[in-house]
């Protein structure tokens, strides 16, 4: 997969003026995507020196910063590596716009950076098409979650909606066929049908999918966990089933 | 599986001399396990009638307080949910302790805490028997770890070692068969062998195994991700892992 495209920019008029971008794989990531135009790029002597070895030319002049500026700029939590960007936020497509083959992940109410990164970049590792999020409860596009996505940001359309029942309607209408995933039913993921185009669903630890999101779908299946816990952490949940869906399809 | 029994306390002198644990999963599993020795237990009054909801009698005096006092305590970012621990930390058992059947994960300097606990969370999904962790590079039996793992802690073993390589050693004299999780291998994780007990390693992200550490395992697999990313965060790369053997086998 080559970086996406440029799409049009859709109608979330809430997006983010600016992406904070830090880590090496993240920020490597941004400044390889034609489509991702940076504002700002600090970095600290080691830092420029790593980037340049791997990357070249750089596509915008770097500042040289003490690493004790990145900390004060992004606080002490902040893995920044000696690199911090600062760009537009990616155009991201519409539903109709997305490929109608393979696999889209949806994510309803989902609000954890750190699960919603981590989520994108195994979107990615499986090839999946879309990430599919609600408007409302997701994380703005922070650093936490470009981190966790480890540059997966830059590979997978992230496409925020604010209705998620429209949007499964939506994406039925293209052949998707919708997939939740629900501890409480009997169907094990193994046993879905192989072929078409597929959404998997997945909803908030603790509350799941949200009743109307649940009746939306297609069909409801769990993860077939045989120990004394019932459910995992939800970005787990995602990277295990998208692995049953690929070797079940 | 009830609750672990309460092993001998091994040769770990740098055990914590108290772990603090939060969030409605953890404390109610922590209250749960008849091996915990809880010293306090701070609630919001909301938290204190839930808890009595699902808990019934308490095994410690619950102490009620405002729920900024929690907040001041943990910091921010802390997610409590109005319950908070301090106990004493398990004892653990010995590598020889553990039983010499099903599955045991092995971290080899994986640090951050978010991660440890959403894999010791994942162990007690996939049953597993114990999760062995280096000593030095570990996260301390923190907060972060308790929230993460839900619960998981007072479920699973959780074996620090100071040297890998020999603790490896030392599962494979009873029969487990140990097996290294490396991006760059041939060998695919749905073709290791069935049957005999099972020691998965994983490195930290990035690094992944130390040189010594892959020198000692009977073999290496990959998990096969046809995406443009490689690499999965090291928690869902855990959980997969755990479902593909257990599948294979």
């Amino acid at each position: 997969m080559r970086n996406r495209p440029f799409y049009k920019r859709g109608p979330d008029a809430r997006a983010p003026e600016v992406d904070i971008i830090y880590g090496v794989h993240s920020v490597e990531a941004a400044l390889r995507n034609k489509a991702r135009q940076i504002k700002a790029l600090w970095l600290t002597k080691n830092a420029l020196d790593r980037l340049r070895d791997s990357l070249g030319s750089l596509p915008v002049e770097p500042e040289v910063v003490h690493p004790r500026s990145l900390d004060n700029r992004l606080g002490p939590d902040a893995v920044h590596q000696g690199l911090l960007i600062e760009a537009l936020p990616l155009a991201q497509p519409r539903l109709d716009q997305i490929p109608r083959e393979g696999k889209v992940v949806i994510l309803d109410q989902v609000t954890d950076p750190h699960n919603v990164g981590a989520i994108l970049r195994s979107c990615a590792a499986f090839g999946v098409r879309a990430l599919v999020t609600t408007a409302r409860h997701s994380p703005e596009a922070s650093g936490v979650l470009f981190k966790a996505a480890s540059g997966a940001m830059e590979l997978v359309p992230f496409v925020k909606v604010t209705n998620l029942a429209r949007a499964i309607e939506e994406l039925k209408s293209y052949s998707f066929r919708v997939i939740g995933l629900d501890s409480e039913t009997e169907n094990a993921i193994e046993d879905i049908p192989k072929g078409s185009p597929l959404a998997l669903v997945l909803g908030a630890e603790g509350r799941g999918l949200r009743q109307l999101t649940r009746r939306s779908c297609d069909e409801l299946v769990r993860l077939d966990l045989p120990g004394p816990i019932k459910s995992l952490n939800v970005s787990n949940a995602c990277a295990l089933a998208l692995y049953a869906v690929s070797r079940s399809s």
